[in-house]
C-alpha cells in the first residue's frame, strides 16, 4: 500500500505516545526526530533519527533539512509541550502546514500565553516577566506578594517556586537553590499568587479556527503538590461553571491564534471567580483523555492526530450513560513496587468503568514525578457528588502499596 | 533627558544605517546586537554586543535574555534582510511586539513567500523547494527548464545560479562549483525561468495592516547581473503598469501578514504579463529610498524607523515639482580608484537634482559586489521617456572612472 503521507513525529526523548496512536500513525510514512534515550520505541520501517536536543531550534531545523533531502514531509506531528514552538517554527521556515510559531508560541510560552489572555479580556492573576532570578524581587514588588515563579517554558509543575516576600526571594535568588534556575535558558515568569477554592480544567478540540468540542471538569483537589488523593469529575454540561468555562476557553483559543487542534486549558476558582491559568495545545496528561473519551465517545489523542494531518476531528458526542465521568489517581511513592491492589478488585467497586495500571508490582518508580504519575487509574460514572464521595471512599479505602527503598 | 524607550537594534555585520536613521535612534537607550568586524560604528553610551551569528536563533535568544537581563526592551529594530526572522522570533519569543515570525518569514525566506503568494493568486514563474544541491534536477523537472536556483534565505542577487537543463543541473550537482552551496543551512528556492522584457519595483509603507504609501518604479535594464549602466525611474501616478503594480502589492502586503512596516517588491514584466518576484520587509538598498524621497517627500528609512518603534509613519506626500524622478547608478569595477568624475560635474547636467558619492579616489573597491554597488548615485527629474534617455546619455557621457588592480 502506497503511504498516505510523510509524516515527521518530533517529541523529547521522555515522551510517548498512547499505543493506538503510535498504530494509527503506521498507514503514512513515518519520520522521527527524538534524543538519545527516547522511551518510546518504534518498529521497522520507520526513519528515527537522533537530535543532542530537540528544543534546540538550530539542531532541529539541520535535522529536518537533512530529511527533505531524501524525501518530502506533508505534516509534522508534534503533540507534547516541549519542542512545540521549535515543531512550529520547521513548519513554517519549511512552509509544512499546520500549527504555525505565532499560536505555539502562546500555547506553550507562559508569559506570551498570559499577554494574549490579558490583550483578550481574560480575568487571570496578575503577573510579570523576571528574566533571571535576580529579576524576580522586581517583578514580585510590581504584581504583588506572595508570588509563585516559574520557567516560561516548559510542561508540568515541577520547578514551581513560591515566595511569600521579597526577602524571601533576595534570599533565594543569593542561594545555591537558586542553580537550576540560572541554568534556565528561558526567562521566569512571576505570578501573584491567588487564594484557590478549587482549580478545574477543559479539553477541547479545535478546527478551522472554531471550538468544535469542550469539556470541563473540576479538580477534587488542587493540582500543584496535590496529595495521594487527586482526580477530578467532568462537569454536567448544565452546571453554571462549567458555561463560564467553557466561554473563557472559547476566548482563550480566539486569543492564541489556534487554527487546528486540541487544548487542555486550567482554571483556579477563587473568591472573586474564575481566573484562566495556562491553555496548552496538547492533549491533557493522566487520565484526563481517557475520561472524556468515555463519558463522550471523543478520543482526543485521535483528534490531536487528525487535526495535525489536516483531517476533519471526530467531534460527535455519543450516548454513554447516566452521570458524568469522574478519575482518581493512585498515587504511589518512590522506590520499588512490593505490593499493589489488585485492578480488579477496584473494578467490582459499584459505579467504577474502567482501572488503568501503569505500575505492577516489581515496578521502580522515579523520585521525580509530575501531578500526572499514578499507579493506577480508576474511571467511575456518577449521577451526583454524593455519589463522587462515595466512590471516593470506596476507591482510596480499597488501596494499598507498598514500595521499599531500592 | 529620560529615554523615550529602550531600543534594540540587531544586524548582521556587513549592514550599515544612513546616518540621519542613526541619529534618529538616540533619544532611545539603545543595544545593539551584531557581530564581531561589524561596519556600523556606535558612540557612547550604546550597549554594543557581539555574538557569533546574529542568524543563529538560539545564540540570538540567549544574548537577548542577557539584555533583559540588564533592562526592558521595549521595541526591536531590524531594518535589513538579513536575521530579520530572528529577530521576529525574539520578539514573539520575549512578547515584544512588532513584525512577528510569521509575516518575516514570509518576507524573508523566499519559498515560503512564493507560498503565500500563490495562496493569495499572485501571477507568478512556476516554483518548487530543492532541499539540497541533489534535488535541483527533481526541482527542475516539476517546474520546467531553465530555471534560476537560489538559496531560500539571504539577500541581494549573489549566489543566485541559472541551469537550462537537468544535464546541466546534475552536472553541477556533482561538481566542486556546488561546494558553496552544498554547505547552505537552507533550502534552495528552483523557479522556472522567464523571458523578461524589463524588472520593476515597488516600495511601500505600511500601517495597521493597510498600505499607507507605495510607488512603482521601472528599472531601466534588468537587476540580475545587470551592466555599467543601470538605475530605476519612478512611474507617472497615473501609468497603467503603475496601477498594476500597486494592486499586487497590496495583495501581496496582505499574503504575508506584514502589520506595520516598509516594503521592497520587485517584479518581472514579461510577454505574459506582469509576474511578481520577491517582496522584502526593509527598505531597498541603493539610491530607491533617496529617490522616492526626492520625488515625494516620504522618507522610508524613517518609516521603517517609526514602524518598529510604533508611531505612526509620515506618508502624506509633498508637492516637489513635475515629472519623477530617476536615477543611476555609476558603476566601478573593483581596485582602487585613481581617477573619478567630479560630482560638481555631474550635477551641471541639466534636470540633476543631486549626486551622491559613495567611493572617492583612493577608495577599495570589493571584488564581490551586489546590484546595489556604485561610486556615485545620479539623481534627476524627467517629464518623459525621451527626457529620461537625453540624461541617461549626458550622465554616462560624462562619467570617467579608472581603477588600478591592487
Amino acid at each position: 500500500m502506497e503511504p498516505e503521507m510523510n509524516v515527521l513525529l518530533v517529541h523529547v526523548k521522555k515522551n510517548r505516545l498512547p499505543d493506538h496512536i503510535v498504530k494509527a500513525l503506521f498507514p503514512q510514512f513515518l519520520t522521527v526526530i527524538t534524543e538519545p534515550g527516547h522511551l518510546q520505541e518504534y518498529g521497522p520501517g520507520v526513519d528515527v533519527r537522533l537530535v543532542e536536543d530537540v528544543q534546540d531550534l538550530e539542531c532541529l531545523r539541520a535535522e529536518v533539512l537533512e530529511v527533505l533531502r531524501q524525501r518530502r514531509i506533508d505534516r509534522i506531528f508534534m503533540p507534547f509541550e516541549l519542542g512545540q514552538a521549535q515543531a512550529a517554527f520547521v513548519r513554517e521556515y519549511f512552509g509544512i502546514p499546520g500549527i504555525g510559531f505565532t499560536a505555539a508560541n502562546a500555547l506553550t510560552n507562559k508569559y506570551v500565553m498570559k499577554l494574549r489572555l490579558r490583550e483578550a479580556g481574560l480575568p487571570q492573576a496578575p503577573f510579570a516577566l523576571a528574566a533571571g532570578v535576580d529579576r524576580i524581587e522586581a517583578a514580585g514588588d510590581e504584581v504583588g506578594w506572595p508570588v509563585v515563579v516559574k520557567p516560561a517554558v516548559g510542561g508540568g509543575s515541577l520547578d514551581v517556586f513560591t515566595f511569600d516576600s521579597a526577602a524571601e526571594a533576595r534570599a533565594f535568588a543569593a542561594s545555591r537553590d537558586a542553580d537550576p534556575i540560572r541554568k534556565l535558558t528561558c526567562p521566569l515568569v512571576v505570578e501573584s499568587f491567588v487564594d484557590i477554592r478549587t482549580e478545574l480544567h477543559c479539553d477541547g478540540v479545535v478546527d478551522g479556527g472554531e471550538v468544535r468540542f469542550a469539556k470541563a471538569s473540576e479538580y477534587f483537589v488542587p493540582v500543584l503538590g496535590h496529595g495521594e488523593q487527586f482526580g477530578s469529575r467532568i462537569l454536567p454540561d448544565g452546571d453554571p461553571v462549567a458555561a463560564e468555562i467553557l466561554d473563557l476557553h472559547r476566548r482563550a483559543v480566539a486569543a492564541t491564534g489556534l487554527e487546528s487542534g486540541v487544548t487542555h486549558m486550567e482554571f483556579f476558582q477563587t473568591e472573586d471567580g474564575l481566573l484562566a491559568s495556562e491553555i496548552a495545545c496538547r492533549p491533557a496528561g493522566g487520565g484526563i483523555p481517557h475520561a472524556v473519551k468515555l463519558q463522550t465517545g471523543v478520543d482526543i489523542w485521535a483528534a490531536c492526530l487528525d487535526t495535525a494531518l489536516g483531517r476533519a476531528p471526530k467531534t460527535a458526542e455519543t450516548e454513554t450513560g447516566a452521570g458524568t465521568v469522574a478519575h482518581w489517581y493512585l498515587t504511589v511513592p518512590p522506590g520499588r513496587i512490593v505490593k499493589l491492589t489488585d485492578a480488579d478488585q477496584l473494578r467490582q467497586i459499584d459505579g467504577v468503568i474502567d482501572v488503568v495500571a501503569n505500575f505492577k508490582v516489581g515496578d521502580s518508580v522515579p523520585t521525580r514525578q509530575n501531578s500526572a504519575t499514578a499507579a493506577m487509574l480508576v474511571f467511575a460514572r456518577a449521577d451526583s457528588l454524593a455519589e463522587v464521595e462515595r466512590l471516593h471512599k470506596e476507591i482510596y479505602g480499597a488501596y494499598r502499596v507498598e514500595v521499599s527503598s531500592e
